[in-house]
């Protein structure tokens, strides 16, 4: 008999009460039900969002959300800050020089994070971007950047900051208005613990304003055409409706749980999965590590893809090893969305008996005790 | 008590072996058992779409994959024809157009196919037109387009037959490479049986060789892209993972019943619904009816509005009415997916009981008595 247990960056595993929800007979989407179902969950969406705003909803991966955020602001000509600190970074520039924006990439070394002084000389001098994009969580590497102090920098200038929050809401606090995100997109299939196939997305005054006189084109992620019908809680083409149905439960497990506590559990998750690879003697890859995972640097003498490889075929336990530069260094530990101490204890018992199967020697019980004592510390 | 039967063009009821093939714990899609999965779909696809072309599967409802079949394949400067016979004819020229491609609009009367010597005169009078856009279902009117004579106007020249089998695919016989469909999409939600949220797209080798040459800007929807990730067994971006496993076991369904018998069943559930609906004393709307739905003109003093919502008010049955012009009109009876004969005697009985609650006097059983004998004909 073998468990499996998915802990990886999205998708996370989903909650039965989830599974069963979105099994239940489908409603019709043009029907006074699903317009019912819909206003729950844009209000739900406005709540967690941490936003006045319209939170519009798109069936799509997150990338589909990321594509918009570029085709629906800028115009020809435009220019647009991409800061690329890994794989998800890399995209911005990609989907920009796709539609004619000039992309000011802004490299950062895997495993750090931006540094806001540079994003705000990079804006001084390019006066013609119009856009900062950035991830909240850089899932490649687990470095969370520092978005309020990003937004501090985008403010009081006639640039948007754009955050892809795929992997960070509903794990890290990202308060859209108080911050002053223009625009936060996220996905359903990471903290909020459904199959993926939706994306949201939150625009601000600012980013509506830039929208209208936006000229890239656009059709299936034309979002101005989606406000008009979801503020009538409809959607302009058919939305992915199981998800939207999920949704709405999803959305009650948080308002059950409460905000401020999901974020606490996502904090005290990180203090032990961290506490944990460190009592085994390793060291954390992330500078800045985010409450959405644990990113570790294998020990020197064994490859993360054979020890993630490892621990999935002998244990069951799914993790994720490294990309590109870190490929064969790293493997990462997921903690956002449906996971609690004890599947913290369980990843950190999993990988010290993986170590020691590779012959890597690590103490039994060393990365536990410390793991525990994490958890357990107020 | 009240049973809710769905009987609408899209979304179609799910049934349960694909709901709880979903409700299964999810994969993680860069993994071997996803790589198995999809290639068993992919290999199912090409079977479903009677092609030995790649079909793509795209995260998105089925509008994304029409929006893909334009940004992939034209290029700046083309024209396109649209075939506007309906609401999702209408769709064409809008993302036509939303992409600075100049469509050439052949607008047919609602309720009526297209004359493929009009499409003919208009290739030959709009030399830059490099496409002809169509649907195999109409969906807002229930006509089908005769795709196979158009395939032959398109099959010797530059131009592309793009058809949207969206609400047409497993349910009518459309055999991409013997009739020489180009670009033929569809989506999950419908005869497939699965909620929304995937679309496909069979791409011809015509239709590759114009996507060397094309430029129109695009990303989440770059089908070359998503080419060189599907040929091994991979999706360029998150794929919606549950509703993949959805479509294994869907297909697994079409299998089990053969694709003639799942074409024959659909003949006879729309002769049954026809029959029925004349033997009410009752006219159809389409004049080239699809085998998907059956559009049926409300009697002169009935609002098929009113109909409509009567019937799901006092008997579960959701049906839809007409839109725009045809609204109040008509009513329309979808029989694609999972449906079978007794479900067409069910939607009779309640269309015959509903009418003479509305004051519209109907024989009890007369329109029961044609379809149960249109059902048993051979």
């Amino acid at each position: 008999m073998k468990k499996i247990r998915l802990m990886t960056p999205g998708p996370t595993p989903v909650p039965e009460r989830l599974a069963l929800r979105m099994a239940r007979p489908i409603l019709h989407h043009r029907s006074k039900e699903f317009e019912e179902l819909f206003g729950r969950v844009r209000d739900g969406l406005k709540w967690l969002f941490q936003t006045q705003q319209d939170v519009l909803t798109v069936a799509s991966s997150g990338t589909g959300a990321m594509e918009a955020s570029v085709v629906n602001f800028l115009k020809r000509g435009d220019a647009a800050i991409c800061i690329d600190a890994g794989k998800f970074g890399e995209r911005w520039w990609k989907i920009a020089k796709a539609h004619g924006i000039e992309p000011i990439t802004l490299k950062v070394p895997w495993g750090e994070a931006v540094d806001p002084a540079a994003v705000k000389r990079a804006l001084d001098e390019h006066p013609r971007a119009r856009a900062v994009y950035v991830q909240a969580n850089e899932s490649s590497t687990g470095v969370a950047h520092p978005i309020e102090a990003l937004a501090q920098v985008t403010k009081d200038r006639d640039a948007l900051l754009v955050v892809d929050a795929i992997s960070a809401l509903g794990a890290m606090d990202l308060p859209m208005d108080k911050w002053g995100i223009d625009i936060l997109l996220s996905a359903c299939h990471k903290a909020l613990g459904l199959p993926p196939g939706l994306a949201f997305i939150g625009v601000s005054e600012k980013a509506w304003r830039m929208n209208a006189t936006s000229d890239l084109p656009r059709f299936y992620f034309n979002l101005k055409k989606e406000l008009e019908a979801q503020q009538k809680n409809q959607t302009a083409f058919t939305p992915a409706i199981s998800l939207v149905d999920g949704m709405d439960e999803s959305l009650n497990m948080i308002r059950e749980e409460g905000l401020p506590e999901v974020f606490a559990r996502h904090k005290r998750l990180a203090r032990m999965a961290r506490a944990g690879a460190m009592g085994m003697g390793l060291s954390l890859y992330a500078k800045r590590p985010s409450e959405a995972m644990t990113t570790v640097n294998a020990p020197a003498a064994v490859d993360s893809e054979a020890l993630v490889k490892h621990l999935f075929k002998k244990y069951g336990i799914k993790l994720v090893g490294g990309q590109d530069a870190a490929k064969g260094k790293i493997f990462r530990i997921a903690h956002l969305g449906y996971f609690d101490e004890f599947d913290m204890i369980t990843v950190i018992a999993a990988v010290e008996r993986g170590l020691n199967d590779l012959g890597h020697r690590v103490p039994y019980g060393a990365g536990l005790a410390a793991a525990q004592a994490a958890g357990a510390e107020q």
